[in-house]
């Protein structure tokens, strides 16, 4: 009898943990990400967006930087063809995802940025898949140059969280680079300034239904006769990552996923997403697609302490 | 060994609903509540208080308001004296609260404002205890007169969220009389005039050390004797409550309270308390306190979320 109660008690709690993001929908977040025609004042954004965590698209946010008109691939080999940059190289498009039992982080290659262009424009044929999304700030550290055509920072942005972004970073990949699925611990802004990015964004909420084992981290490496291998990072920690690819999820080995409820949304050029802190997202785009992010730090308070109860609880029951 | 795993997954997720509310105060919480010089700017408020749902005292808040100087006993009784107000009455100070096994409301009675002083000053003698507690917007509703003496909401408050005051509150009582624990779907900006205020403060994260029960409604009612008596509310649902007394806990009925943490603040003639939503409250004043409340009702979304899973969670494992 005592045993049968402690059973139906997780049983509750399973159900807790299936109820909580259906609750959500009901209660405060969208079924598609809506559009917002210009940008809101730093406190309505705050209090409809950034205080709620809910994601938007905002247009005529950054009309006035000359990155829109001028960012093609002439103007950039002139401004910064001959300045050499990270770039991650995969050979299959999937950089710091799960292959196997292991996850696989990309070759980081230095390379100029006209030879970048060479492989983006089909000029020169090369082995992998190249894509440029080193997230250290790599606009303002490795193109210093190009910041004349953006904006330091998004003013209303700023001002509504009272710092400075942490990160401006420059992205720039082929059509089959993928970023697979995560989350950040940053209040994102993402302006594409030429072609378009496809996400699938899930909120928090949908936590218990993404599944995260801990995986061996490894990373390409470039062999002689151009292939790649696979090679694992002696002394590294097991990563925790999620294994499952939203675009085509393995509902047999994750069925709860089915529980889950992804918003998919295309941010064009000229088109700023904000990306809320922890919502869990998968990005691809359109063929040479150029865009500039800004992470400003979240907050570690309440919705972080929240989130945090949520993990633990799910990881307590196991999977639902 | 199947029971042995889910009896072990309770106690995991019974440690969870334990550490969050530790992990609360590490993170974000402070461990007295903080003073503000100042009202700050509205979306400042909203930023530090109103988002991270933070408890603070502000002065020189409502130093402008009229009432500060001028309610006194002979004004009011100038100005309002012949006003009829509804005050509850009790035997013992404690309205809405536990008793035995029932959940106990005031007497609610008609009466002029003059006599309600006449007890407050002592020269009327009367069974039972006081209390202008009537959280209907009872100011503008009951004593319209004395709204000139006040602002009609908080100007920065209202800017910050977007909306007015649902209910501007008067509140006038005797020392014995105390508000029994209880959380309120409000944001709560506290304004005592005169005398000072007693609060006891539980964050939302400490709700899984609150015990609740379900108990019958019942009221008080004046016999021909001039005692009281409680009389069933018949036809009334059951009512969750608090049963536990924060100044005198018993710690053997419900010992996880020993891990809760209250707050215990007082607010002085001229401070204003921002009271966050869904803080678990304890009140006393001293003997002729006046204070005026402004509760701007809260937002249904992530936040309401996730306090909704922590209690689902909480009452699906049980006492901890």
């Amino acid at each position: 009898m005592h045993h049968y109660v402690m059973e139906d008690s997780i049983d509750n709690v399973k159900n807790c943990l299936r109820d909580f993001p259906k609750e959500a929908r009901e209660l405060y977040l969208n079924e598609t990400v809506p559009y917002l025609e210009r940008p809101p004042s730093a406190l309505q954004f705050y209090r409809e967006w950034i205080g709620p965590n809910k994601p938007c698209i905002i247009r005529n946010a950054f009309d006035h930087w000359p990155a829109l008109s001028k960012w093609n691939p002439t103007y950039l080999r002139e401004a910064v063809g001959s300045k050499v940059i990270s770039v991650a190289v995969t050979p299959n498009g999937y950089a710091d995802a799960v292959l196997g039992d292991r996850f696989v982080m990309p070759e980081e290659r230095q390379m100029t940025f006209s030879s970048l262009l060479d492989v983006i424009e089909g000029k020169v044929k090369s082995g992998g898949v190249f894509y440029v999304q080193k997230q250290c700030s790599n606009l303002t550290e490795e193109l210093p140059e190009l910041t004349e055509d953006i904006e330091p920072h998004i003013p209303w942005m700023s001002e509504a969280l009272g710092k400075s972004p942490d990160a401006v970073n420059f992205w720039l990949g082929e059509s089959r680079a993928v970023t697979s699925m995560h989350k950040d611990h940053y209040e994102n802004l993402y302006c594409v300034v030429s072609g378009e990015k496809h996400f699938i964004l899930l909120p928090p909420s949908d936590r218990p239904f993404i599944p995260y084992e801990l995986y061996q981290p490894a990373v390409y490496s470039l062999k002689e006769d151009g292939s790649f291998e696979v090679v694992d990072e002696d002394n590294s920690e097991k990563v925790p990552w999620i294994p499952l690819d939203p675009l085509k999820p393995d509902l047999e080995k994750y069925p709860s996923y089915r529980l889950a409820k992804p918003l998919h949304c295309t941010v064009r050029a000229g088109e700023m997403l904000y990306l809320p802190s922890l919502w869990f997202h998968h990005v691809r785009q359109s063929h040479g697609c150029i865009a500039v992010n800004f992470w400003y730090d979240m907050e570690y308070d309440i919705k972080y302490n929240y989130f945090r109860l949520l993990e633990s609880v799910a990881g307590a029951v196991g999977p639902l």
